[in-house]
């Protein structure tokens, strides 16, 4: 069912992909970084799979090629980034480096994005401030697909949060999840296998809880992290919505039920409030509260002291956030990247599309 | 089986009790308006449900009555804060009003805090930003009650997040919550009043879903957010894990299973790594995004849109964060605060204990 693909070989063919729609070299390159880190961290929902939706969203002038990306607003620990319908993906990298020149500036950086797209996973951009021993925080909205506690109305997206945190000898700690109980791209997967999801993950149209992977074509929602309020779903709720706050009402950007949807053949919700979708990040020096090797012993010993800490029955180790992925990262680097045979037909249309070979 | 009590009647003496143990007149204050909080907004368990253990932390030498709180690292944007074992009640609002400061100043603080004691409630101290037209997050570690996903043993606290965001002639949003599917006092409540939990809000010590609200007496942990690696727990264990590692990492607190237990009759864990327990604070001023007043107007948009979403049958209303909270502490401050029996034998001990009336 599944056909292997060497990291390279994507690689090239996407940032072809991403030149031939016009994106300037270096934005291609990133583009493409941003994409593939989802392959090689194991969410296949947000890697290549989607690089024809991005496509999609180019042809429909939902997407620029050559964003004019620049600060609307700022203070010396804040920023305001004005995204101009480029790819989330680029916009992403480029409002982290301003939260990184921020924080080496006056300790911490903070920085919304409004008017920009899909930006991928979350952990990608978080992750960049590792190398400067900065912790990096990533967020994004997304288009409504989430009912909040006691509703059935899709009022809040997947709305990701991602947190990177370097550690010393031991590898960083990297959490990066959707404020849902599963993640939509965890559904798509199981639509496309044809298998049933776990209660709590979905509702009915009325709100009823469903088994049915495709239930949301039929008006169903997804639920906040906790499933129902007895379990916290007012938390998870929360949590989303914070997201939603951060990401789109500092920054401008479109928010709750109005948020663009990323398949380009969805029409745009009515009356949108603010401009494209909406990202946050954040960024903070280490030593802008401790000297960074003091911090990172102390990681390490929370690490080995986490990992080694007693089992349930059946299970053999507690994980630490980050470790699944970059231990993907490492076999896919080595052993590729498998597509689902859907993936493959879309990649090969778009190879068609602009006779770049795959 | 409750009493009612004026808000008054209860501030007066636990202000009493507080200058009794030789805190400072602004100090009692500032401590008994912090633990009542949580009365007025109905979590029980935090309130003056709290107070005779934290003089018992006092007599056991583990609370300072007169702390010299300091700044001991900073940045523009940046603070560490050594508490000095000061009550947490008090430190709180110390490091908020140099988060409050620093926002003030270059648009954001982030204040870590370590050597502190249990803080009451984190909304209350969020919510100090709110009047300034700033967003408040708090958030504190705890001692180990919760077992990482696919663990029995007790690692983290019930680390709850508190995040105040202003809005115009709406109230303001106001999310605070432990990162458990159910915080460790609606459990302490359940015990008190003889009641079974409901299945996912807690383990027996092997690992196995209980309904005993007195398991955590047994060896028992309760589960992070999600309640089970199915339905997201390693999110809320992620979630949990990065508010231990902010508020005792980057200040030098300890964190995981080394954080010292409130009541005062349990032992110190033993080796542990940094002093008292820790807490984060973050204040982001409005305008250092966008104009104050725009802001405003879309949050209005977001609560309203939100209030009137679809909601399922059987329930009248979608929640907005805070709505429960701030209903509470209006009608507790005109009708009075209900107090269990075992709470206000509790009080009469201490009136006794230091000739205070009640």
């Amino acid at each position: 069912m599944n056909t292997t693909f060497d990291y390279q070989h994507l690689y090239n063919f996407s940032k072809n992909i991403f030149l031939q729609i016009d994106c300037s070299d270096t934005d291609a390159e990133i583009a493409t970084k941003s994409l593939l880190s989802a392959d090689l961290r194991g969410v296949d929902s947000h890697g290549v799979a989607r690089l024809s939706g991005y496509i999609r969203l180019w042809e429909a002038a939902r997407v620029k090629a050559k964003p004019d990306l620049k600060v609307i607003h700022e203070t010396p620990s804040t920023a305001v980034v004005d995204g101009d319908r480029g790819l989330g993906l680029v916009v992403a990298p480029f409002a982290m480096h301003i939260a990184i020149d921020k924080a080496r500036a006056v300790g911490t950086g903070w920085v919304s994005v409004k008017n920009s797209n899909h930006f991928g996973i979350a952990g990608h951009h978080a992750m960049m401030a590792l190398e400067h021993d900065m912790i990096g925080i990533a967020m994004t909205n997304a288009s409504a697909l989430v009912a909040p506690t006691f509703s059935k109305e899709r009022m809040l997206g997947t709305n990701p949060i991602a947190v990177a945190i370097p550690a010393g000898n031991q590898p960083a700690f990297v959490a990066d999840f959707a404020t849902t109980t599963a993640a939509n791209g965890k559904l798509e997967i199981l639509q496309i296998k044809n298998l049933k999801a776990p209660i709590g993950w979905i509702q009915d149209k009325d709100g009823n809880a469903s088994t049915n992977a495709g239930e949301l074509k039929n008006g169903g929602t997804l639920v906040p992290l906790g499933g129902d309020k007895e379990h916290g779903s007012h938390k998870g709720y929360a949590l989303a919505a914070i997201v939603d706050i951060f990401s789109a009402i500092l920054s401008g950007a479109n928010y709750g039920p109005w948020v663009p949807p990323f398949p380009a053949y969805i029409p745009m919700p009515e009356n949108m409030p603010g401009e494209g979708i909406g990202h946050f990040f954040g960024v903070m020096r280490i030593d802008a509260f401790r000297k960074a090797d003091e911090f990172k012993e102390h990681m390490d010993n929370w690490i080995t002291r986490f990992r080694s800490s007693q089992t349930i029955t059946g299970q053999d180790k507690v994980i630490i956030p980050g470790d699944p992925e970059r231990e993907m990262e490492i076999e896919r680097m080595k052993n590729g990247i498998p597509l689902l045979h859907s993936v493959v037909e879309d990649l090969k249309a778009l190879s068609n599309k602009f006779k770049i070979a795959f």
